[in-house]
């Protein structure tokens, strides 16, 4: 007598996107013949660089040869990846051994949930990306705190005003917002973990964006923060991954339950247990991204997106709205007081034909705001602009 | 105040190839110019075809070019590749809507656990593949079933004893008994779950080894399976994927939760919110192995498996043993009456130099075997079957 999981009516409707498409498809039913231009989609769009696709060409054709196969590997990755990650994100940092490859930041998230069950206390920033709160609501979670984060608090959360909680997530730097914090913010985020024995969930997947020196670009740049965080990090923003799939996690040796046990531990044991180890062949595509001549053609495109970016910021900034974000970060969060978030949406799609994304989408206090994407050709973007400083006339072709 | 979860005490000892591992390397320290032959690993080794390599490489380079770039995809997977699959295995039984694409059975079984839950059920085959068990035990569930897999009853275990369960794991062609089942048997496994309202994960990692054209390769050829059975299927000993990482889980819509809701609607929100899809590249390498130049090399190499199974089978019958599977499967089970399989284990090594596998190391009902795999080169069996038709002649070089 098999039973539903109660935990699959709680998750709340897959909304966000498929509604979008939905007033998209109905506004192109209606206007056949009319271009958009999205700064909507959290993708990337530019090809992977031409080093990191051969040598990805290469692990392929090695697996055809006897000298060059290459069945199971290690779950937890290989340690020339694992070492490469060290030795460019945590050098003096972390350890390779406390590094797990995965296929994915989303992926592993999922997995840490499993980790630490239903029984967490968890908060996540609102607005955020949803695998935080779904995952956690699947795991069966009763206990799931939204910590609000506004532009009068620089969209960092109070942690004077947080109760005790076992899990905090923090997207750094954040999406939505496209805001990074700062050595003093993240210093008090270890500081409550430290103080309430919480677990950080760091997720870093746009850590590659920073280029403001004076902001960290991992959690454990903070003192203390190995003995109360996990890292997750993700090629797919960083370096065109998406649709590769590729990511890690820190699990530091120091991070120890209540009782004294260690994290890392029972990580690696469900990561036997229920993970296989991610391809080969992708693998050896992140071990070329982090290489000297991967590493420089990852920085051309991330300096395209920073490009975007930062236009999109001037453009709005120009035309007076309150804009977030943009600087360290591939989003812009852009302030429409009073305005319902999903109205700034179709204003957007009718008179100016621009696929945005509505904030609250991303929750509560995602309202009164919309999300911009950087991740998109630079055409798209001058066009969007253009769009836009000409207040609004239609692209109608 | 994190606390670990008590299922992580529950876990047995990761402790069958690592002990493994342990004695050889112990052997090795003592006898430091012995060669060893394996054939205890059950890991593909044999190059991976170079049509599929080829088609690999190709979508590694499009990734390159601005056309042929690909980000995220759906999360269930391509549907050129889901297509494939249906009908190459599924014609007329399953819709490609049906099928989703992973990154492996054992990942897939891992996510199918969180799908139902630590409330359900489970019966699993005992001797079985380890995920079965310790991936319920990792979702907290209670009742953890073993169902004895033995001679005198074919292998199959006996449903008329089985009191309801909400899960059946079975394995087909079986690891590691490497035994196939018959029409009929299937047949009881389904009138079984039809009759208690249970849900089958039908594991078919190893049926592309099944020859005989009598015996069924999938649990869709039960008729009424499509309502209680969930299929788990694998390139990676197909198609020597293991590296790769790539396979596939077929939930039927037909499929419902005792309440009536489709465990597919379930199942589809799931994957969606924790997975992000199977990289593109792996995808289309699995498309190219289901292609007609790729199926052609894929079972040029399985026959080389198959020669090597039925070699090993042929001198273990010569020898006097009694020898099940390695006819539709690519593992052998051996037995030993009366014996500790961890001392016919040390006997193998010290006195023929082959390492093979405990069957205890599966589960209680595998005292007194050992697993021999099939997964090696071909002078590799020669000269295993040499040193055991020696009567045990020392290999040491």
């Amino acid at each position: 007598m098999v039973k539903r999981r109660p935990v699959f009516q709680k998750l709340p409707e897959n909304y966000l996107f498929p509604e979008i498409q939905r007033r998209k498809n109905l506004f192109l039913e209606e206007n056949p013949t009319t271009s958009l231009i999205s700064l909507g989609i959290g993708d990337t769009v530019k090809p992977l660089p031409s080093y990191i696709a051969r040598q990805m060409e290469r692990a392929a054709a090695a697996l055809a040869t006897t000298e060059g196969y290459h069945g199971y590997g290690k779950e937890q990755g290989l340690e020339a990846l694992c070492k490469k990650i060290c030795d460019r994100f945590y050098p003096n940092q972390i350890d390779p051994s406390e590094v797990f490859i995965s296929d994915g930041a989303k992926c592993d998230i999922g997995r840490l949930q499993m980790l630490f069950g239903g029984q967490a206390k968890v908060a996540v920033q609102d607005p955020a990306y949803p695998v935080y709160l779904e995952g956690s609501i699947l795991q069966g979670g009763e206990t799931l705190t939204f910590m609000p984060c506004l532009p009068e608090t620089n969209f960092f959360p109070d942690f004077r005003e947080l109760p005790p909680h076992d899990l905090i997530y923090i997207c750094h730097p954040n999406n939505p917002i496209g805001h990074a914090y700062t050595h003093e913010q993240l210093a008090k985020l270890v500081d409550y973990a430290l103080e309430h024995h919480a677990i950080i969930i760091f997720d870093v997947a746009y850590a590659s964006f920073i280029t403001d020196p004076s902001l960290p670009k991992t959690i454990y740049e903070i003192p203390g923060a190995e003995k109360v965080a996990i890292e997750v990090g993700s090629f797919s923003k960083m370096a065109g991954f998406s649709g590769v799939r590729l990511g890690w996690t820190v699990v530091p040796k120091a991070l120890k339950y209540d009782e004294g046990d260690l994290v890392w531990n029972d990580w690696m044991r469900q990561s036997t247990t229920i993970y296989n180890g991610t391809s080969f062949v992708v693998q050896q595509a992140g071990i070329a991204a982090l290489e000297e001549e991967g590493w420089k053609e990852v920085q051309a495109i991330l300096d395209i997106y920073r490009a975007n970016a930062q236009k999109l910021l001037t453009a709005f900034k120009q035309l007076g709205h309150s804009v977030y974000g943009g600087k360290n970060a591939p989003y812009l969060w852009v302030e429409f007081p009073g305005r319902d978030s999903w109205d700034v949406f179709q204003e957007f799609l009718e008179e100016r034909n621009l696929i945005v994304t509505p904030g609250k989408g991303f929750g509560p206090s995602g309202e009164h705001f919309i999300r911009l994407s950087a991740f998109a050709h630079e055409e798209q973007i001058d066009a969007a602009i253009s769009v836009l400083q000409s207040g609004g006339v239609s692209l109608t072709t």
